[in-house]
């Protein structure tokens, strides 16, 4: 099957590898705007080809839309308004959007949209890495406004990924993901500037930075291309989870100052509690 | 050499291991409160045995503390007062209160104040590892306050267990781990707090959380037991570390609730920074 993929970064990057391997797809083009990273993708071997987006729509049964999603947003009507039979599916991190942007389209039925839940601090097609996405959660939304055989195929696609399908309103995934995902962002972007504004010595974070800091900060590597967007369409959910995150902090911060340390220890045995959801 | 140490958890435990595997110790005596712990260190061969406090001592030639620091400041007096000529050190996360503890004991010289950078979210004896200091930095605070000797046989120990030394005064020790460690754990408990307070589906939690939560949210596991006295001894640092960070989530919440994104890019941008310091 012959498959384009519109941004060839990380993810786009490597859910062709995964294709590629999986002998789904015998071609891959590329749509990419960066010359440069349309040129690595070819070195790479992540796509065979770099085409316009008419051509490559043209030539594929298969197109898979991994822009940021401001971009998606506005790219998926214009693939509609080209397609024949093909079938199109996004991977972005917010839903409801993208799908409001289609909602009333006459080839509405062609695309699927989902959110494979894998994904690095990193970008461009150099970040893209083999086996990325086997035995993850991806979502599918509103898969009733989807045509049967549209859905299908992209079942198809993430089962010979491994990953684990989950269904979902798109309203109620852009709710889940700002807990799951968007804060654990904000919070490490937030962090890094705490640390990188108070701590001046550089080379003392980078000589005791140990496992539990890096861990929490790695996020704050992800870029703002991509970031930036999903923070706008997810606003008010993120808003939400933030305005409660910067209340449980304050708890903190009141228990240290009243040296409160019967309710601190109870805010920490409450925190254990993740260990009945994350292992 | 015989060695004591007193508090077979994570960090006595894993230090046991090496020690013995590095030929170090040819006999480890444990010295632990907790009966089962107790049983358990001795199961696993982290100890050949386990002892009361004196009887320990007297037959050590170094002895290590590695209980929680609440504990630690106060068994550290005691055990100077029974000590010969051996060498006392201590792992704890904290460093200044442990250090005036014994400002004016007449056997001061013979401790050194040490804080070895690894741990994990877990505790207890069965949360010990092999190879679990291999690599990491390591501080010595106030070096001049111990005796020759007594420094040199802990520096010798740390390079046999491959870590790189770092030296500091006590008080710049207690402020630089407010902002690489302490911090993300309380940003850590408090976004598990949000999650579990907000996200009332944790079936959904428990299918969509990818990487990036539960790196996040790893830290959140941590034992209450441990850290409300390293909360308690580095209070003040970590006060001002909080204040900054809750300053900085503001930020966010600002952007976005004017829809601001340009600033939001800038902070983001700011945040990536953090990739100058840690690879």
């Amino acid at each position: 099957m012959v498959i384009t993929v519109v941004g060839i970064g990380l993810i786009g990057g490597s859910l062709s590898i995964a294709l590629q391997e999986k002998g789904l797809a015998t071609h891959v083009i590329g749509v990419e705007n960066d010359a440069a990273h349309a040129a690595k993708a070819i070195e790479l071997g992540l796509v065979q080809e770099c085409l316009p987006l008419e051509d490559a729509i043209q030539k594929s049964s298969l197109i898979i839309i991994a822009t940021p999603i401001n971009a998606a947003e506005q790219l998926l009507p214009l693939i509609l308004d080209k397609l024949s039979n093909q079938v199109v599916f996004d991977v972005g991190s917010t839903k409801s959007k993208i799908v409001e942007a289609v909602q009333n389209h006459p080839k509405r039925g062609r695309f699927v949209a989902t959110h494979p839940m894998w994904g690095t601090e990193n970008s461009g097609p150099s970040a893209a890495v083999k086996g990325a996405f086997s035995k993850k959660a991806t979502v599918i939304c509103d898969k009733t406004d989807s045509d049967a055989d549209a859905l299908v195929l992209v079942e198809k696609l993430y089962a010979l990924l491994e990953m684990h399908i989950i269904y979902m309103e798109s309203t109620a995934h852009d709710m889940h993901v700002a807990y799951i995902s968007h804060i654990s962002h904000i919070t490490s972007f937030a962090l890094a500037n705490t640390v990188l504004e108070k701590e001046r010595e550089e080379d003392a974070i980078f000589e005791l930075a140990s496992g539990g800091f890096e861990s929490t900060v790695r996020l704050a590597k992800s870029n703002a291309a991509m970031w930036v967007p999903i923070f706008m369409q997810n606003r008010e959910n993120i808003l939400d989870v933030l305005n409660e995150h910067i209340s449980q902090l304050r708890k903190f911060k009141s228990c240290l100052e009243k040296e409160n340390y019967e309710y601190l220890q109870e805010l920490i045995e409450n925190a254990n509690g993740i260990r009945r959801i994350l292992k």
